[in-house]
């Protein structure tokens, strides 16, 4: 089963796994105290610490829901081919910058070039997502059990969210505030994760 | 038979591995002798070493026992949700924070903040941990052979485990001995896996 | 099925995508603005940047091109071999010295040096590779929907990539540049990957 | 059949392979030159990170040695047990040392405590692993078809690298050069690996 046919998604899905757990995992290595820490520097440092802190939080987010909609999407996947390799390993490129952005935007949160900088890296991203999803789409890689009005819903719903990352990454030279907003309304967005297996479909039948 | 009927937990559980092999690994990467060593400061350097050392150990052990639980409990797991995938996500974002804690106190054993910090962390974690098993256990996803009155017994295992990590986040203000001995005592609990698996029931059928 | 016969691949294959994941995910590390970054010293800082995020894209495009022949190449195997374990470890000793290799030539890419050990990393890579591959021939470990012509193409393509590479590690010392065109020929060589693999090779039996 | 039984040892293996995978690679991140270079410092430099090549190179050898029995040994058992989870992750603590040690040497390769270190963590890891051996031996955890008299050669060779790794622990204190030498031992003894799977037993049946 595994070795003949189209080549399964396995391998790839695998990969990807390995990428994404490593940059969920390792931004977190630059949330240190980084001199030896007394009573008197304590607040100071913890004050240049929180910034960091609250974009790794906000990243980890935005990577976790990039993960369960890659997660739901190779899911319905029948098996890969070369381009679809490709397209992945495209993703996974935009994906590796996101701890740039991340520490980017934590080390100097209130400068407008940061917020821009990872609002364009997830706006790269969320078009390499659309590309991968286009692909699957036209080529016809999905298993049946999922409907053609859901993917225009997901579909309708990915260019809201690259329209959001644009404007992400245009404001901060308005106000960095806006930006973060923005930063926000996208986990809240995709929080419910993309319901297209075939339990949830039951009720598209009727 | 695998992308068929409800989501496999199989990704879920890759995925979670590798964010935990790499928890548990690169946190050793910060035991490291930093400048070059003479016979005059090798002395000095390792007493700074020690600490780290022995909050690294503590760590990996902590880990350790998470990670048996998680596999002892995604073992026993029938399909996964969406909302256990993110239930999952959330114990892998507390998760994440131990290298910080580990860091921290590590660098700073006789700070308060430190090893309340680090007991802080690691209750959150437990808590995560909490809310992803009443979730399986109300969800009945678990196969029939996890045992009612077992299940109960590790529950109280786990509200142990919360008001022990609540203590340990409290006590160091008052002493961090006090906190350090409580956290021997999360391991030593559960050193034992939870044997909830067919083999070892059998002897619940009198 | 998995236990029984020769080795699987499938522990080696996964083994491999984790050393691989990891290579080209931490690679990104160095790319830090290291300062606290104030408008005057933000293009310095840029400037510095600039190099290494474009060594950065490079290596990962051609470790990319490596996985993914990696990919088609034990997709096509039916079992692993002691030797064969060896062979692919060599493969991933030489990988992992390109991270050193991208942050040599990220830091200094003028130097002759750095570029000349930048192409003979990825000339040792290919080496490997072709040793592999040559024992996996000879071996007869491939399984029969590979035809013989096509092996003979991908041997004659993997000469060229070395002869590119052996060259791409001297001409340093004439020019940088010339080196560097080399480096983005390979990528563009091999962009499109082996297509061995039943469905592609129908159009083979006339 | 996967979630029957007892519990596979496929979560095992993939979780040891993240860690051991992570170990080998992160320590190449220690392989940099760490300020610009010029024609000056150049040659400086480079003498300074030449003891950090070859001690890295010589750990993963050590590691991949490490790596070839583990996959060997796993292959060959049947179904996994608390215990040896906990054997599994006793091994991987001593492995996540083997970064320290290698950095410790690197930097340091004529100081005996140094070497001393790097025999004492494989001294560490070679038990670990005979303790984890010794375990599946006595609980009849392997398939049929590795035999006995097998099982006794392996053993002694075990015996034998603790020794070797014994006396690399103790003899820096005499000549480093004796226990670098006792280092190359190692791997010569156990590079080729041991060959216990169906088809190379079938001379064992007279």
């Amino acid at each position: 089963m595994e070795k003949a046919g189209g080549i399964p998604t396995q391998r790839m899905e695998a990969f990807s796994d390995g990428v994404i757990a490593i940059l969920m995992t390792v931004m977190v290595f630059d949330l240190k105290f980084t001199t030896t820490l007394t009573a008197e520097n304590f607040r100071q440092e913890w004050m240049e610490l929180l910034p960091k802190f609250l974009s790794y939080a906000l990243s980890f987010l935005m990577v976790a829901v990039m993960w369960v909609n890659h997660h739901q999407l190779f899911h319905q996947i029948k098996h890969s081919s070369g381009k679809l390799l490709w397209l992945n390993l495209h993703l996974l490129f935009w994906m590796s910058l996101i701890p740039f952005g991340t520490h980017f935007v934590g080390g100097n949160p209130w400068m407008p070039a940061a917020s821009s900088a990872y609002g364009l890296i997830f706006f790269l991203n969320a078009l390499a997502f659309t590309l991968l999803r286009g692909h699957v789409g036209r080529q016809r890689l999905l298993h049946s059990f999922a409907p053609a009005h859901r993917q225009r819903f997901i579909q309708r719903k990915n260019r809201i969210t690259l329209a959001i990352y644009a404007a992400s990454a245009l404001l901060p030279w308005v106000s960095v505030y806006l930006s973060f907003a923005l930063f926000l309304l996208v986990p809240a967005l995709y929080f419910v994760p993309e319901k297209i297996t075939v339990p949830e479909n039951k009720d598209n039948n009727p």
